[in-house]
């Protein structure tokens, strides 16, 4: 583990056979007693992979829409502050909700919000509170990536932007929204690649940990 | 005149020299008779290059803000629809007052809007009677774009977004708020080129014209 | 709706799954009187998708060119001034089809002309009276983009631009006419998003309804 | 104030006209009991713009290395954990005193360290101890802008990146370290703007503020 | 000479003392019977630079509009076909000439004319003739650079396009019209660098040069 | 046909329908005595697209490897200067063929030559004898697209360079070798898109056309 | 043989037959003493195309990892300076070892180590002997690139950097580690193609070469 | 120093103060027997800084076209392989000659050649032979940068290929040549920095460093 993080194995690019082996080592170093039921998390695999590495680790919990396997699949109780992913529609889903994870299998109380965008400020205005009341605050947008900069001005918390793929044309996979992020008018907002909804809810738990 | 427009004669890129004649040129074909008070604008010209030009069109009007100067300078009794020129600071001032400046020359009742950002949803939220009064509304933006979006969402009339080349680093001179606006989550938006707050005006003019 | 105009559902990014669940909200919410017979646009939708859409709301229109469903699929009664969408050849069809029908179903007269490109300046000057006829004229075109300008210089109606991924090479996936348009060398020009359709003729709608 | 945090002026772009006008402004809202010392950062000034500023609010402190004005100039009691702001060389210096004069003012304790690039390891090994003692970190970096990478595995607290425009060629004005860094392969880094100092140094103050 | 053609020095990124360096060895190269009278073309050369080549070689001849020395300056009787240069207004005359002299100097008649933009069309078809009259027609143009596809479509010559970097924003410097020629679409269109006048110059005065 | 030359239709982006009824219009016209003989070439057809035509149109002859179809078959009587089409490899063979087989339809003698490449100079140098002998020379390369300046200086004749998407990684799909061949160091060469065999092949019998 | 090394067939971009149609020439060439086993490497095959090699060339060796065929499949004793590539992880690989197996093929001692990365520094330390052993060191590392800069900073021997395409979103298909190599801070690092293994492996092996 | 080469002091982005102040340093550091006549190099020195640099180090050298300071300015006796610097022209030199002087004081015996060109294959060709005696052959070269692929066609000594910002327009600042020079079409080409003359002389010498 990367001081006191569970360890994370990125799907994407290995072939079944690789991650079927990983996800072996990981089995046979934890029966060694090599590890107390430290959490792995495997991201962005798809139903084939997925499937495979849980057939070698039977208590993983997969999430499909996340495309994510947690092993063992037991959220931990959570601690510190909470953690509060925001995206506007059906098609960021895949990435909050893998913000969402990551942050909960890191030990946060997170909270997940899909109906907010800035075309309808009404649903935007009407999670003030919630958005007030967290540690942390990830916003999940493609497009525009206007959701931002709006939700910063609301909060005095940090907001992690993570710029999504979803859109078409002058989108350019992510472009737009990721420089409109960048571009943010309101200080406390900070980006990470476009689509990783695993690093963002990293770094939400970090910002949230408690405190010595 | 293109179609019962003002004719507009683009500064940047011509010498003092250049400019002169082409003044002269206009005072002469006006006192031949050759056009009746048909006005003109001279876009994007310095302060040596603008006080050129008035020095051969001495009842010309000259906007140091807007880098402006219309020939007759006197601004033509509205007609039309209400045009609404929003930007959020200072930076974008010059942007946002030679598209309110054009829409006037054009003919339209316009007013400019200097105070909102989104940063700030509540300056926004304020402007709202404003925004839906307008037949169309400019929205000014630089860095990340934002307020066409938002605005857009408020307003069933037209969004003439326009980028400025405000900002700094990932604003790639204007890129990240012309992509922004070009991905705007609402529908209603369209875009001109990057600091066009000529064309912008323009064409705010031409959608809020008076109907046959 | 948004202030009176049809609602639309972005078919693309979504999985049949999500789209028949949409769809089944939208119908009972309609059963429930809940909205009086108002539009619902599912854009962007393959072939699968739009079946699926059609078995849940049997009285929807679908258009497999323009890959849009309507429901209900009446198109309204006209009203307000002409949208006139063009497009040069056979490869824009899709794009200039989904302008002409989001035109439509916002109430707006339209007319689609598929046989206009510079190459032949001829086809142009032969659309001249309709064109300066329209109230908003979309103009939807890859490659060099070049279509906008002319058609700007004919008319003194807004003109929105839409670039197409049309082409290969240096076209760059509708980078080319989208630059090519945003610095159209005539006034009256705005754009929207590559292949965008459902943006320009929702904006053209905007632009030509009737008045108060 | 933005929710408790301190106003900031974006010098850049502006008069001095214009900042003396804000600075006087400021000043007269003070005089009338309008605020109680609440700090006001004023960013990206040169020294022509500092000074006149400083002439309005004498009791202003002008960091020229910073190009940032504070006033007033005295820099609050600390508390909160520790940010530490980290760089590599003489080139980079104005973004990260910029970003540690930020986290000060907010009412942070913060450390600059100035001598760490990863092409001598042995200086960032030297640093370990303080960097696994700060509650954030801020890495400052052009060029390949790799030290983000480096330390973020070195701590489990957040990283800021910050990607300066040092350097030149293939540099492309920061675009290198900004890509750099959104592609960094360790966990728990995020990225603000090219040069954003200011913004660094604010969201670092944010993640590290004392909690309730 | 390079097969027949006159050399040319680029004069931009030299200092002034190294043209004078060049000048004065190609002086004395002709002194010593080195060459019959082989004509040489400095481009890009700015006022001092000219000044300073033409006090060596005093038969050249200095077009300032064009940043051209010729040496000497005498233009050879024209052969070969027609050479048409068209562009649309003051700012592309540098370029625009530069192309001219270039044609002229190799030797091939060449005509000039500066008042045709696509958004006056009737400007382009008052000069069908001759361009139709032309054995190779060169148009540069800025911003959308649509006249080359207009003008292919009207001849059967070709057509060499010189997208220049007049205008601003989106036209990034060039980019516009460069990536609008390659996409022109009627056959016929091939394209030299942005800004580059000498070089079309002389691609249209090797296309038009007589044959054996 | 557009002044003499054959008409051509773009197989890319239409349906084998949209095709057959192309073909079955052109075919129609032609019984009905509407154009005598007028060659009409299909490019960019793949072979189930590339078949359906030929079914259409039975003395129609397809080139799989140029992915084209040319309708009557027949090579017309080659008249004009000679077409030279030069290539470095295997992977170049589509886009060159395209070319000279479009030089060839187009009324010109016309060689294609696939074995050179400037990392074999030897094999450039053996070919000087054909590139001199030529009146235009089409050099299609992709990666570096050094061959089209090592060819210009070889000969006084116009180069036309095609940039070709052979490569990886930074060829970015054509970028190198156009913007490679866009700064020529030899004058002399002009650029159409990438891949565009067509044009090429076009550009150049234009050039070479017998003349009055 | 270019000038004593191994030929190389770059085996994407061709098809099956043609593939065989070189490996055919290839053996018959040998078969005539046209070559003393000189070998001859084929590049980026998959396993169809592999395979119908290594039916021609059955003393052929094919590593599927790597995508590559060597023929004869004999590695020669190895001379000169030792080789060392290093990459991160999994996804690498197929990169890092088609640079090994080329500079064994080209007749180096080679090794590759595949578990460094600087999120780990301990495991970039733990090699230092091995880099410090090294005639030239191969970095191969997607994301964002940093390795090549930890490294130079570690041995004065050159370091040939491999940026690879793994990643997404704004690794932007490998343009962040090649900007991040370009720009290392350590002197000593220069870049190849991404995704070039050959050629690194190449360039290594020429750096390493046993002198006169 | 880093493992046994001279370091080196980067001079652009540092103000006169920033270098005195260094150049006091060094030189005390040497006073006090911290070095035995360890080479200094300061690179990309204007005029300005450059001679407040010899007043302080009087025994240094400044060679003002390549922009560097050397201290103690005496080059070291030669020893290792030859490094030869190639470039095509006059506005080439500063990056050669620093790249040139670079390996010179890192020890190595070098040439500078600057009069080859691809557009005179001859030039190149009489240089074969130097080409051939070299350990490394540097290439330095603007536009389309096809000299690396040529000479690397030649030798089997690796080539470091430099790109200029040398050229205007399409040359994107010394974008064409970088991308072409990545992908030059023959093995052997690895590339540095746009203008970073100093790297590749550092390089030049690491390959052709004696042997143990
Ligand atoms: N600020 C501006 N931005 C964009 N286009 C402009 C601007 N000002 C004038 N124009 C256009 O440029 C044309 C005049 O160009 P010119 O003949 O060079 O003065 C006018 O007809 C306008 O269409
Ligand atoms: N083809 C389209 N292109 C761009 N925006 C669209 C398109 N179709 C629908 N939209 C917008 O996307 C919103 C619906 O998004 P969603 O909730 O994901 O279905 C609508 O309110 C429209 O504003
Ligand atoms: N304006 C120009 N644009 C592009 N290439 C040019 C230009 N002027 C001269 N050249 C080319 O640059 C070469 C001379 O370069 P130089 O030796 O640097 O003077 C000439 O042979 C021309 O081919
Ligand atoms: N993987 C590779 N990446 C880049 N260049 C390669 C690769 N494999 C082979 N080459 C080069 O491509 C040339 C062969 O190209 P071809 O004739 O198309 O097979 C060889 O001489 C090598 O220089
Ligand atoms: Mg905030
Ligand atoms: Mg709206
Ligand atoms: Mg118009
Ligand atoms: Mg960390
Ligand atoms: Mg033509
Ligand atoms: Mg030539
Ligand atoms: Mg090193
Ligand atoms: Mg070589």
């Amino acid at each position: 583990t990367r001081r006191g993080y569970p360890e994370a194995v990125l799907g994407e690019g290995k072939s079944v056979d690789q991650l079927v082996a990983i996800a072996t080592a990981l089995r046979d170093r934890g029966a060694q007693g090599g590890g107390s039921a430290q959490t792995i998390l495997f991201t962005r695999v798809d139903p084939d992979r997925a499937q495979a590495v849980c057939r070698v680790l039977p208590d993983a919990e997969h999430d499909p829409l996340a495309r994510m396997v947690a092993w063992p699949g037991t959220v931990p109780e959570p601690a510190g502050e909470q953690v509060l992913v925001l995206c506007a529609g059906t098609a960021d889903i895949p990435v909050a909700r893998e913000a969402w994870l990551t942050a909960r299998y890191l030990g946060r109380p997170a909270d997940l919000v899909v109906d907010v965008g800035v075309a309808g400020l009404h649903r935007v205005l009407a999670r003030v509170p919630a958005i007030r009341a967290a540690g942390a605050v990830v916003v999940v947008a493609g497009m525009d990536g206007a959701l931002a900069s709006v939700v910063a001005g609301l909060t005095a918390a940090p907001v992690v932007g993570v710029p999504t793929s979803v859109g078409y044309g002058a989108a350019f996979a992510g472009l737009a929204p990721l420089l409109s992020m960048l571009n943010a008018c309101a200080p406390g907002v900070s980006v990470v690649n476009i689509d990783n909804g695993y690093g963002a809810g990293h770094l939400a738990a970090q910002i949230t940990a408690p405190r010595g």
